[in-house]
């Protein structure tokens, strides 16, 4: 199983790869997509969809896990935010992927056991997990929330898989 | 100049087809698209996005045009909104065609004559305009409202090369 988990922003967008085999959970990638604001609007939506077709293609996805927005302040930066997740919905169709949405509460609570966790908490527990981060000269917290995202929809797909395993033994 | 006008909407999605040839303007193409509620977020987004690709391959689009959206009653709504508004600037990107955004104000004047023109009003000026449209058994808002969005963004697009006609011939 590979987990695609994405913080989607047109300022950055965070992203983690995790891959789970037998009892081994190992994140594979990770790191922080730029968009030129200076671009126009439609030629960034390309350069997302291209980055994280390529990603999907040359790792094997097999799952995408998105965190549940909320309106903020700003309605039309909300607005944009769902260009950039509507491109990963397209993505998930066309390479018949499961996408996963968790809300920000669930995603802290499965990670930092607390559903109020700070981003500095989730970074610290993300890194505990995966020491490989530390190695990174400079890590935002669009990474690190990134990586959460992507093991709670590990956690997610795992539960449900239990569940599936349950079922069949009866 | 062939502009492709869409009124998006998970519900159902009005689009018409607009040509410009020397001084004669046909509508050659509108319609109603529908996405099934039932089937999963990314599927529908996925059937969006194969539907308006070959609308632009089938129609050799050249531009297309949109109406800025506002926030409404319910914000997730407005967020899964901007899905589809995604897939139409990728769509953009992918096949290089310019993207024009008209407020609603906007596309209300420059088809009714008043910013403050009824979805009625709309309807009755764009049958009036194009009469292929009274040919139509049933003739939803969302089409004569997507009809309106490409006019508007014909005139736009006409303008403008008439401003650079005027710089040329400087």
């Amino acid at each position: 199983m590979k987990i695609l988990g994405v913080d989607p922003g047109f300022t950055a967008t965070g992203f983690a790869i995790i891959e789970k085999e037998n009892n081994l959970t190992r994140l594979i990638d990770f790191g922080c997509l730029k968009l030129k604001p200076t671009d126009h609007l439609s030629v960034r939506v390309g350069v997302f969809y291209t980055f994280f077709q390529k990603k999907i293609l040359d790792t094997a996805i097999s799952n995408i896990s998105l965190e549940t927005s909320f309106l903020g302040k700003n309605p039309q930066a909300f607005l944009k935010l769902g260009y950039l997740r509507g491109i990963l919905y397209l993505l998930a169709d066309q390479h018949q992927l499961p996408l996963h949405e968790n809300s920000p509460t669930q995603i802290k609570a499965a990670v930092a056991g607390t559903g109020s966790a700070s981003k500095d908490q989730i970074a610290f527990v993300v890194r505990r997990i995966f020491p490989v981060l530390n190695q990174a000269t400079t890590l935002r917290h669009d990474v690190t929330d990134a990586v959460a995202i992507a093991l709670s929809g590990l956690f997610a797909q795992s539960r449900d898989q239990q569940i599936q395993k349950k079922y069949a033994q009866r």
